[in-house]
């Protein structure tokens, strides 16, 4: 027991971060934490009408202490000093502006309020404009498109996009923005003290991914393109970097301030950050031919492919293709689903208006509103399940936050079609469930028009072991089996893989995945009868979508 | 005061039977009483999600008397023995079948439960099929097209797709029904002992705009079409009616049993009776080149027309252009939306799903559970009020209960399209008080397209005096001023103006109108950059309208 050693994986969430404590020989999940992001959890920086989402870094540093010191508190003392490396997956795009010292500009005095100085969440989509240019100018400059091992449209919630959107904005940060970062560039540098912006190792998936960062390129896109965009941006390709690196490979030492911090020993291997998604693929057991889902508030569709399958192939319409963004020599693929659970959440929340309008009025207690909150969830679903789908008409559009996969499209829109005065709450929620898993079923078709080959889809994340409804409901429409990772910390899991392969622990990610991924807790099965039902319903689905796109724009 | 004379009019509602006493002299509303339907009320014989509505007839009769009794006690007894005349108007088309005394079938002990034998509720669209083959026929057959003075398109709320749907779905019944009444028949016949089902007086109302009578054709549509169409209906036309009568008229006098039951003197006079909307057109004032608009649950639209005006014109996609149908030598034109007030209920109530789902569960008051529905369109109106348009991208069909004008068409539904996450509750009631006011718009260009005038709306009904918004919107989304008749009873006004006609007060219904009808309260003027504004969202829910149809009928 004394030998064991562990690897710690952290996972930056859109509303929490978890650290995971993993037995490095066994795969053993030994504890972990969790830590609310205690603004973000106020409403703070955030304005859903206007689709302006913001994170302080306070949130992100504070609860990165409490989440690892959480999961060590629940451990003998020992286990602290026997860890070994620690993994870090993040959100993203989620890019922040630092100044020269690479300090967030948000934890300076003067900008300690000012939502433009803080990260920007990957579903903020304030920058819907500037996406929109970098489309238009990447198509019509006359040199290369920038966008194309990005699927070829570039979205808002990206690197670029937001950067641009911001310096426009905000004349204040704009001028003392040095440079910036990404979430999972940040935090690593945070934890080895790597202070320069020039000095973070930045991480190949998200340059790759978010970033126009290519090989053949030489980088990110060059400087007479950025500037053509707007010169606004000019100079700022020098002071972002050149190389990326994959999360195999080690960001520096655990620094001994927070080594402090955190409990830990200082000197220990931090891994170079990845996205969430990314790692949480590796987690969860990433393997070719199936497509990995995180499913949660939205949803993260990843693929590895071998250079031989995929050749020359450039996949449209997806959110890139990036050699080791996920395992390194393989191509990954990754796509996904703008709101997911965050459909749900909006339904839930719609419902609850009255009793957040009202409550206090009528004399509801704190404790109903938030028993009720707790339930409605539980209870549509306990209801959609029972509906006979012949007795119910709705259908619906997913795009409530705009479609990221297949060909993001920030500017359209969700809607509901076929409502009678017959309709009530379980039958929206229901078509809600479906359109959801249509919106997977687009993705799916997008990867095999392309010649990919997607046998089974691994489901992980939030939803797949909370709600057997929407996982058979996913598994009907897409009619495939749908395997659900037991472990419901996969993705901390592949973060903690990551830390093991920088420390050195393992000679591949392979051999670590191997040893240390999780296992399947089940299984969904799809019905053939529903599944025929459903395929005529994805019709009406799509040509709904087709129909309605230039309005969903416009609107 | 001794000599001073009263009429009563009795309105015949949705959820509810109201009466009116009103000072045949001056016009002045001296009491009034309501009763709602106790069995309607739990709920029975009626499925929502079925789009079946059912009407005891027990419900109307115990109304009738608690509604009066009610009226007339809060007078001194010596009122009773001085009204002369009673009016009755009604829901239609709402037809039930009668034995051959005239008995409504569910009054029969083994038909007591049964809703095939209940009155069929205006807003019952259980004979969508029934209605289809109507509108194949007539216009496939080869002879005349008799719905081409009901707007060209025969609708599943209407009298005989209604007969035949109860008539193929119902052995039991189709065997004991005589004859079938529509309950402005049928009323005036039990008050004044007309049992026989062919020496009721039928409303001229209800035939022409339901029943596809005409004098043209003789009365109802032959007896070959009718057998065309199923000959389930063979002979029924015999044992229905050939005249029919305006509501000018007298039906008979009040029977004994009813004078007793009523509190009220035997053989006064009982006016042939009619719709809602018709003679409510009457008591809010109804006069060329307005509209009037009943706005409730749903919306009836009336206008008069002299035979000048409207030539040979027949104005399709109406509910009827039928000579006398509200007022004696004038063309009453008939129109409507399938849904207004219950757009907003159904929303009410959608919302309210957690409060009935999980109320008990989290221990949530009954008396909590009130309030909270009470108050909730209050609330949602004053939020909806303080939207900024630009910060909203909802736009909705209004279509929830079908279509009824233009172009009558029940497998319509309605639509939420432009949801984002920031979508709540609020806006999207705006967006459905939005729509509602568009498909009234969609109504008045119907007759402006055919060449009829219409400069202003005359509003009456639930609705006006209640919610200032909804009429705000209405007349920005009209570009016309929208007067509201400040009589909460119109509807009961018109109907005692008939009685006072037909109890011979006054020579013809035109001075009783002018002797009798009620004032206006309040006149909304359009806003004119919201009328812009709105021209231009118009153009959108009519495009819309458009590319759903087709699906919407489909699913």
């Amino acid at each position: 027991m004394e030998n064991t050693k562990y690897v710690i994986g952290v996972d930056f969430g859109s509303d929490s971060v978890r650290s995971l404590v993993v037995n490095c020989t066994t795969g053993e999940e030994v504890a972990s934490g969790v830590a609310n992001y205690k603004r973000w959890m106020q409403g703070l920086y955030q304005d859903a009408a206007q689709n302006q989402f913001r994170h302080h870094p306070l949130d992100y540093l504070e609860g990165l202490e409490e989440c690892v010191r959480e999961a060590l508190a629940k451990l003998p003392p020992s286990v602290a000093k026997q860890v070994v490396g620690i993994g870090v997956d993040t959100t993203g795009s989620t890019p922040g502006p630092v100044d020269e010292n690479g300090t967030l500009l948000a934890l300076l005095d003067e900008f300690k309020d000012n939502p433009n100085a803080m990260f920007v969440l990957w579903k903020d989509h304030t920058a819907v404009r500037e996406a929109a240019e970098i489309n238009a100018l990447a198509k019509n400059w006359g040199g290369e498109d920038y966008t194309k091992y990005e699927g070829g449209v570039y979205s808002s919630e990206w690197f670029w996009a937001k950067i641009l959107h911001i310096l426009r904005v905000d004349e204040q940060v704009r001028e003392a923005a040095y440079s910036w970062v990404e979430i999972c560039d940040w935090i690593p540098g945070v934890l080895t003290g790597t202070s320069h912006p020039r000095s973070l190792k930045r991480s190949r998936c998200a340059a790759g991914h978010k970033a126009m960062w290519h090989e053949d390129w030489d980088g990110l896109p060059p400087e007479e393109f950025l500037t053509k965009l707007d010169p606004l941006l000019g100079g700022l390709r020098d002071r972002l970097y050149q190389e990326t690196y994959t999360s195999d490979e080690k960001a520096g030492d655990l620094s001994e301030e927070w080594a402090a911090r955190l409990g830990l020993q200082p000197g220990i291997a931090v891994a170079v950050g990845a996205f969430d998604a990314h790692m949480g693929a590796v987690g969860g057991g990433v393997q070719e031919h199936a497509l990995l889902k995180i499913m949660g508030t939205s949803t993260c569709d990843v693929m590895v492919a071998s250079k031989e399958e995929l050749g020359s192939t450039l996949v449209g319409g997806i959110c890139g293709q990036v050699n080791g963004s996920v395992i390194p020599d393989m191509i990954g693929l990754e796509a996904g689903q703008s709101a997911f659970g965050d459909v749900y959440a909006w339904f839930r929340n719609l419902l609850l208006w009255p009793l957040e309008a009202l409550g206090e009025e009528v004399g509801l207690t704190e404790e109903v509103r938030k028993n009720m909150k707790g339930k409605i969830l539980a209870k549509l679903t306990e209801e959609a399940e029972k509906i006979d789908p012949a007795t119910t008409t709705v259908v619906a559009l997913d795009w409530l936050n705009g479609r990221r996969t297949p060909y993001a499209d920030q500017e359209l829109k969700g809607a509901l079609v076929g409502l009678t005065l017959g309709t009530d709450a379980p039958r929206i929620f229901r078509a809600l469930v479906e359109a959801t898993a249509f919106g997977a079923k687009a993705i799916v078709d997008r990867f095999r028009e392309e010649g990919l080959t997607i046998d089974e889809v691994i489901a992980q994340g939030g939803i797949p072991g909370k709600n057997p409804f929407v996982m058979q409901v996913t598994a009907d429409v897409l009619n495939m089996p749908v395997k659900v990772v037991k472990s419901d910390q996969s993705v901390a899991l592949g973060a903690a893989i990551f830390g093991a392969v920088a420390a050195g622990e393992f000679a591949s990610v392979y051999d670590a995945k191997h040893a240390l991924q999780s296992d399947y807790s089940k299984v969904y099965t799809p019905n053939p009868t529903s599944a025929e039902r459903y395929q005529a319903l994805y019709e009406t689905y799509l040509s709904l979508g087709e129909m309605l796109s230039d309005t969903l724009r416009m609107l």
